[in-house]
C-alpha cells in the first residue's frame, strides 16, 4: 500500500538511467572445444574487427591447462540481421576451423519455438504460461500437447493451442507418430511440464529437438514413479525437484536446475506434493528460461550453466 | 516423467494411511490471557468432557512465569455444529471468566468470506485465485476491488465478480463509502494484494475486520513508496517482501510474514521488481493462509503465529 | 561498529523481561503410544494436580483417528528433584498403564554425557567443541575418540580428554572393545562427527545408546562411499548433509536433520567438499542439540521432531 | 560414515583431473572505465600478445550504452614475478591511457595483510581464524587489535600476536594514535569482527586502507546500537547481517554482501543474537575472502562483485 502506484525511473546518482539497445542489434555467440590459449582473446578481435561491443562475456574452463572450453557472448551490432551471414563465415573461418570450436552464433530478438506437454496436474504449466503472457518468458509457446484433455480451457484463455493426443498404453507408437507429425521441424524445444509417460528414444532421435523434463525430486534421489511417496517413507526433511534434459535413460540425464524446500514428519503425502509443487514449477521455469536464453551448454551428462 | 500417474497412497509400513476426519466435525479453540498455572489443563479438560478429542495444540507464553498466553487447539467432536453453543457456554464459564481470557471458538468448515483489492499489478491476485481454484486457500473469495479495470477479465475467468471502484485524488471519500457499502458486514477479511492507495484510518474503524496488506520490501527497511528503487540506490544483496496488518501507520502494523530473495548488481530496478514479485505472492499467500486457518494471534504491535 | 556494547534489556512496551525459571525445577515428559481420546487432557491432569505448570507443550498424531500419538511438554515444578520419583510414579498409574504408552520423565538440568568420533576432518568436531565452550550445547563432552592422532592438541585445547584408538583393518574386533570399554554404561549419546569407520551391528547393541551420524550428501542420494565425487560426476547443482541414527543398515536409519548449499559446474570435487562443510557441521549441531533436548522421538525408520 | 577415508580423485569419464597452476604464475587484471566498444577485445589481446592463458573473465556494465565498466580477468603467464612489471606498462599504454581506465594488476600468490579488530563477541573471530588455519581464507592475519583482553588466549593458540588497546571513552585519541602505529603502512585491510567501537573519519584517512564491518541487521533495516533488540520490538520474522565498507557515515558504506535467517515469535532477544551469529561470521566470512580475491569493485556507495 502506498500512494505511487509507477516504480519512479532512477534518474540520479551512481545508479542510471538503462537504456536498453534494440534486441534486434543484439546477438550472441556460444563456443565449446578443448581450452587453448588466445581462443579469449581471438573471439573479442572477430568481434570487435566487425564493429560490435561485447556486452556480456562468460566462460570456463574444466581444467586451467587442456581442459574443456566454454564460452558465452553477447554483443551489440547495428545491422546484425544483414550482417550476420558475413559474421558466421568469419567466426568460421578464425574460430572454428582454427581452434576446432563449436561456434553458435544466435540474435536474441529470435524467441525459440516451444511445445509444452502435460498431463492432468496444472501448476507447472499455468506457471510457463503466465510468465509467457507477462512477457517473462521470451519464447514463442506454439502449442500445448495433452493425453488428457482437462486442461484445454486453461490453455485455450491464454490464446495458445491444445492438442489432445490420447496414448494408448498397450501401443504408445499411434501417439508418437502424432507427436512427430506436430512437431517435426516445428519446434526447438519440448518441456515436458508433469507429462507422466515415459518418451522413447526413437522419438528423441525423431524430433531431434532438446526435450527438458520436471522430475518431481531432488535427483538423483527418487528415481521413478511416486517420488512423493518414497520421500514420505523415507523420512526426508526436505523435498525437491530437478529439471533435467531427457536422454534414453529414465531420469539420468544432464541437470539443468535443483532446487528444494524444507518438510517435517506432520506433512502427508499430499503434503509434500503440495509443497513440491511450488519448486517443480520454479525450478521449470528457470532452466527453460536459462536454455532459451542460450545460457545452459551440454558436455556428456553434464551441464555448464554460465 | 514417470509410468505411473497417479501418487500411490502408502498402505504399507509405518506410514499409515491417513483418514481424514470430516471438516464439519472438526473445531478450533483460540485463547489469550495471562499465562497462570493450570490453564492448559483446564482447556484440554473442557474438551475431554464434552467427549471432544485434541488432534493439535500449540502454545506459547512470553514469559515461563507471568507473561501473557496463547493457545491454539484443534480438536474433533462429533456433530459440533449442533453442540457449539454448550461448548462455548462452558468454555466461556471454565475459562473466559475464570482466566480472564479471549476465548474463541469456530469451526473449520466455515470458511471466512475474504474481498481482494488491487490495483494493475496481477501477480498476487492471481496466485491468490489460483490457489483459491485449486483448493489450497480454503476461503470465499467474495469480491475482487479495484481502482482499475484493468484486470477485470482475469477476474471473471475465474467466475468471481470485479468491482471497479475509481479512486479520485482529491477526493477519496466517493470512493471509501463506495467499499463500505460492498464490504460492511459482508466479509471476514480484506486482502490488499499490491493495492496502491492509501487505506484510512476511519476506513479501517468502520469496515471493522482485519486487513493483510503484502509490502514490496523487507520492513523496515524502505518505508513507503518505490522500495524497489531504493533497494538498487542503496545496493543490497537480498529483496524482500513483508506481510502486515494496516494499521493506521503507514507500513507499521503487525508482520505476519516476510521472505528474501538473493539479488546482484547486475539487476536493474525492474528486474529486482521481477524477483521480488515471486517473493511478494509466496509471502501474500502464507499470510492469507495461516489467518484464515485462525494461526495468527495479534498482541501489541506483534504477531504470535502458531 | 555500534557505540554501544551490550545489547540492553527490553524494559517497555509488550516485549517483556523474560525471566527464565531455574533449570532445576524444570521437567519433560514424552509420551509415545497409539492415539487416543483423552491422552492430551490426561497428562495435563496430572502435571496440574502436582501443582506444576506446563511451559511448552508439543504433539503430533500420524493420524487424527488411530495413529501413532507423540507428545513432549514441558513444566516448571517447585523442588522436581525430590518430587520426580512420586510424579514418575503417578504417570506410570495414570497414563503408562491407561494407555499402553511409552512415558519418559527427565529433568532439564541434566545434561546427557556424550562421546564424539572423529578421524581426521575436523570441521565437524570444532562444531560442537565450541558450542559446547559457549555454553549453547547444555551437554557433557565425557571424551573424544579417534582412530587418528591428528586433532588430539585441538581437543586437548578445550579441556576435553582424547582418546586415541586405531583400528586395525584386518580385526576391528580389539578396537570395537576398547570403545565398549570406554563407553558401556559411561555416555548416553554417541555421535560420529565424520568418523570413517562402519559402525558394527555388535557394537550398537552392546554400547545400547543412541548413535547419530553425519551423512556428506542428501540421503538417500549417493549413499557410501566418496558422495561428493558422486555429486560432481552426476553434475547436481546443490549438495548436502544428514544427520540420522546409525542402524545396522549402511546410511539407512531415521533422518534426523538435512540441509543443502548451492553449487555449480565450476565447482571441483574439492570445493564441493568446502562448500559442503559448512551444511554438515550446522546439520549435525542441529541434530545433537534437538537429541539432547529430547525433542527426537523415533518410531519405526522415522523421527518425529517436535 | 563410510568404509573409506579419503576422497578418491575422479580420474574418469568426462570429470576430468584438475591441474591447479602454480599460484606464482596466476595473475589478476581488475578495470574500471567508462564502456567503451574494443575494451575487452583490447583487453585480452595484450594479455595474449604477452603469451598469457586468459583462465577467467568476468565482467559488467551499468548500462549497455555508456555505462560504467568493470572487468576481471584472470590469467596465467609463466614468470609472471619478472614480467609483471612490463605487463603494467603494456597495460598503462593500450589500456590505462586509452581509455582512461583504472588498471590494477595484481598477483594470485601476494596474500594481503589483514588486521582484526574486535571486542568481546568471538564468534566472527574465530570464524576467520579457523578458515585462516584451515588454508581456506589466503590471507596474512597480521595481528588481532581489540579493546579488551578477553579474546587474549583464543589468539594466541593460533598463534596470532594480539594487540590490547583499551579505549577512553573520554580520548579516544590516545586508542586512535596506538591503531595508527601499529597499521600504518603494515596492512592491506582491516576486518571490524564485532568491534563495538565508532571508527572515526580520520582515522579512515589516515590508515588509508579498505575497512569491512560486520553489522547485526540486514541494513537498512535496524541501523545503529541494539539491532537485535529492535528486531525483536518490530516483530520481524527474519534476522540478518551486512558486510560492508566503512565510510564516515554509521552503517552507510557500500554493501558486500548480506543474509538472513529465519526466526519467529518465540524467540527471545537473546536467541535472535544467537541466530544472528551463525549469519554474521558466514556473511564477514564471504565478505572478506571476495575482498582479498579482488571480486569486489567499488563505484559510488555501491560494489560490484564479479
Amino acid at each position: 500500500m502506498t500512494s505511487v502506484e509507477i516504480e519512479p525511473r532512477i534518474t540520479t546518482g551512481v545508479v542510471e538511467h538503462i537504456t536498453k539497445p534494440e534486441p534486434r542489434s543484439l546477438g550472441r555467440v556460444l563456443i565449446q572445444c578443448r581450452d587453448q590459449p588466445g581462443i579469449v582473446s581471438a573471439v573479442s578481435r572477430v568481434l570487435t574487427d566487425f564493429g560490435a561491443n561485447i556486452t556480456s562475456l562468460d566462460q570456463y574452463s574444466t581444467d586451467p591447462s587442456g581442459g574443456q572450453f566454454f564460452q558465452r557472448t553477447e554483443f551489440h551490432l547495428e545491422n546484425l540481421n544483414a550482417r550476420r551471414t558475413d559474421l558466421d563465415k568469419e567466426l568460421g573461418d578464425r574460430i572454428r576451423d582454427v581452434y576446432d570450436a563449436q561456434v553458435t552464433l544466435s540474435r536474441v530478438a529470435y524467441r525459440k519455438r516451444v511445445a509444452i506437454f502435460v498431463s492432468k496436474t496444472d501448476h507447472c504449466l499455468l506457471d510457463l504460461l503466465w510468465r509467457h503472457r507477462s512477457g517473462e518468458l521470451p519464447v514463442d509457446i506454439v502449442m500445448v500437447v495433452s493425453n488428457h484433455s482437462d486442461l484445454a480451457d486453461d490453455v485455450h484463455y491464454f490464446g495458445i493451442p491444445f492438442m489432445h493426443v490420447p496414448v494408448d498404453p498397450k501401443d504408445k507408437t499411434v501417439a508418437e507418430n502424432r507427436h512427430l507429425d506436430l512437431l517435426r521441424d516445428n519446434v526447438d524445444l519440448i518441456v515436458l511440464a508433469r507429462y507422466m509417460q515415459i518418451i522413447s528414444e526413437r522419438f528423441l532421435n525423431e524430433v531431434n529437438v532438446p526435450v527438458i523434463n520436471i522430475h518431481h525430486s531432488f535427483l538423483p534421489a527418487f528415481i521413478g514413479a511416486a517420488p512423493y511417496r518414497k520421500a514420505k517413507e523415507r523420512g526426508v526433511k526436505m523435498v525437491g525437484a530437478t529439471a533435467h534434459y531427457v536422454t534414453a535413460e529414465l531420469d539420468q540425464g544432464p541437470i539443468i536446475e535443483q532446487d528444494v524446500i524444507r518438510v517435517d514428519h506432520s506433512h502427508s503425502t499430499q503434503e509434500l506434493m503440495r509443497k513440491g509443487a511450488e519448486v517443480e514449477r520454479q525450478v521449470l521455469t528457470r532452466a527453460v528460461s536459462w536454455h532459451c536464453e542460450d545460457k545452459v551448454m551440454r558436455y556428456g551428462n553434464l551441464t555448464v550453466v554460465i
